[in-house]
């Protein structure tokens, strides 16, 4: 199906409303329309507009979502092609030429949504294996092209639609998985040199997180020779490869018994399961029982689950960093590094460097930050649109002075 | 010789004037003493004092310069022991302990100041040479004691130091240079992997940079096959690094003629001499001759010296990064990376990226952000003291959408 750019229909902004987007941004929030001219009831979901500023100049083609928030998506800036295979097809040529430049290897996320102009849409890459998210009503619409580019772009053995995740009820999508071709319930990647199996079918988003991997290479420099704490460590992607890169011991901590026994898996698959163990159980509950019998660690990483998810959190949640970042640091040893990750958009670099700060303070420890880590290439942040830019991982050596 | 606590004058401070130091923070503003109680004019430049909270409390010791804006460093929370040989001692070998988990090889600052709990203090380690810079009148104090500490840690065969750097006018010090033991012109240094030759005697600073380390780390992994371009290139840091990593070729832009001898020196050094080509004049003038020419790069590095240096230049100097970065941007080849650093404190990360953004846009160009680098390891952040996070380079992949 192609879309023909003379069919679509005008959405009006307001005066001055296209301000953001002139700055490169993408998204236009349903408060920005000029619903007397263009009243939003008279679009549907996930139909592309031709958005026009307040002098009837044609800007940029959008998909649209009346019923949202963000209403409107820049799909694209020249109006003259809308979104559909052809251009799904050059977009994903240039995120692939990005990521080729970047990785030898073809593991990675292959299209990060606003930040490869392609608003709504992930796909994770391991190897011949796709899994893809779409988070809007505009990219579900595109389904089918979605799905036809990437078998023309990197000829897949099958894709995974995981179109169960919760930020879609926003969009008024339903939840589905659906598989096109032979899916496994597992996948092999290799990330900074070692080998892992990530749980697509059933595990967290697209079954991995690539975002960390910069950070767990960082990981790997520190780890030869030392005792290794991996906090929320899912499949022990952190863990394991501190292991493989020489840790002399490696505990994993979650609360998910599948993911442990994911763990068990991957450091097998890399030889290195008598130096790691598995400790079932809450985190905090965990790295209070470790404390209470004199565990220590030469480094403890913490990557939990976003605290802070929404605006209205951000006290309680600051307050939950706070607190197992002053339990961690209390299990380390003598110059033991605290590795503090978050992935809540709502604690930016400084706040979690602060965090870091406070808790070692209230332990009359000094605490040097060595290394401020984000997103790997693969997550390109769009520098108009803060919200691409969501990861930190804070790497602290701590000690008495 | 030994500073003997029992004979510390003590230094009041004014109410709620102890908070930042309980923070964790080492400076003590000349506004924040009880000068009533304690006049500074009672105290000599560089000698060290008790310093005491407004209810008296001996809440830490420091060095004192009368004269001077910042009137106090904070050596020791401890104030049992003032900074003298023994806590010299105790603090190069934390720092060294820092530096030999980070790096296998000892190339590397090895005491960066307030970071390492000894503010006016750096000491940049190229293998058996050191070379140093004093700050404050507080260490230019201790310079016997430095240099008796360094050489008892390190045991190196020669101490250059550096002390001949503007900021210590602020501190009324005079300039000086002075070798202890035999010290070349230039001594070898391998960073990444890569060989180089720094000019201690007469370079910039300390004679090397070891700051972008990791930065140039990234650019090595993105040069293999790529035309760089290396803006303000000193003596070759970015620019051979790209070159031994595989880089087709290399040309380096400085206004100092020495600066790209050293290069020549370097490239030679690492086997890629034919591959690298200098340029000698002023950046702005040699990007706007090579875009006349109609020349493009795959990658342009641009790691120009601090365009803002004070506060009041907020505004000439943004422009000053602006013009520049489109300038580079307008020199990028398709699917180009642009790198840009700053070392200006005044212009932070988010700043940085703002102006890449902004001169992307400008042309046209949409640009992913897909790195943001630091300072490396040996350069720790004090996360009480913003000011020791100064350094940034970001990576941006610059293309027509």
């Amino acid at each position: 199906m192609t879309t023909d750019q003379t069919t679509l229909a005008k959405l009006v902004l307001k005066s001055q409303s296209d301000r953001r987007l002139k700055r490169g941004h993408l998204w236009i929030f349903s408060n920005e329309v000029d619903v007397e001219k263009t009243p939003l009831k008279n679009f549907t979901a996930g139909e592309q507009v031709l958005v026009c500023n307040h002098q009837g100049k044609e800007i940029a083609i959008a998909t649209l979502n009346p019923g949202s928030l963000i209403c409107g998506r820049v799909v694209n800036r020249d109006v003259s092609h809308p979104l559909n295979k052809s251009l799904l097809v050059h977009r994903i040529k240039q995120a692939l030429a990005l990521r080729q430049a970047c990785f030898s290897e073809p593991y990675y996320r292959l299209v990060y949504g606003d930040s490869d102009l392609l608003p709504g849409l992930v796909v994770d890459r391991f190897g011949d294996y796709l899994v893809v998210q779409m988070a809007t009503a505009g990219m579900e619409a595109q389904k089918d092209a979605i799905v036809e580019a990437l078998q023309k772009c990197l000829k897949p053995e099958a894709i995974l639609l995981r179109n169960d995740h919760s930020a879609r009820s926003l969009e008024g999508l339903d939840s589905y998985v659906e598989a096109i071709g032979d899916v496994p319930e597992a996948v092999e990647l290799v990330e900074n040199g070692v080998r892992f199996m990530a749980p697509i079918a059933d595990g967290q988003k697209t079954g991995w997180f690539y975002d960390h991997r910069e950070n767990r290479a960082m990981l790997q420099r520190l780890s030869p020779g030392k005792r290794v704490l991996d906090v929320f460590s899912y499949v022990g992607g952190w863990g394991v490869q501190a292991a493989a890169a020489g840790a002399s011991e490696v505990v994993c901590v979650d609360a998910s018994e599948q993911a442990l026994a994911w763990v068990g898996e991957n450091a097998h698959l890399n030889g290195v399961d008598e130096r790691m163990t598995g400790l079932h159980g809450k985190a905090i509950q965990v790295l209070k029982g470790l404390i209470e019998q004199g565990e220590q660690f030469d480094i403890v990483v913490l990557d939990p689950p976003a605290f802070i998810k929404r605006k209205k959190d951000q006290k309680s949640g600051e307050a939950a960093y706070r607190h197992i970042n002053e339990l961690a640091i209390r299990l380390l040893a003598r110059d033991g590094i605290l590795v503090s990750a978050s992935c809540s958009m709502h604690l930016d670099k400084t706040a979690l460097v602060e965090i870091v700060r406070g808790a070692a303070r209230h332990l009359d420890r000094h605490a040097q930050i060595i290394y401020q880590g984000g997103q790997g290439a693969d997550h390109p942040v769009h520098p108009a649109i803060p919200e691409t830019d969501y990861l930190k991982a804070v790497f602290a050596r701590v000690y008495l002075p």
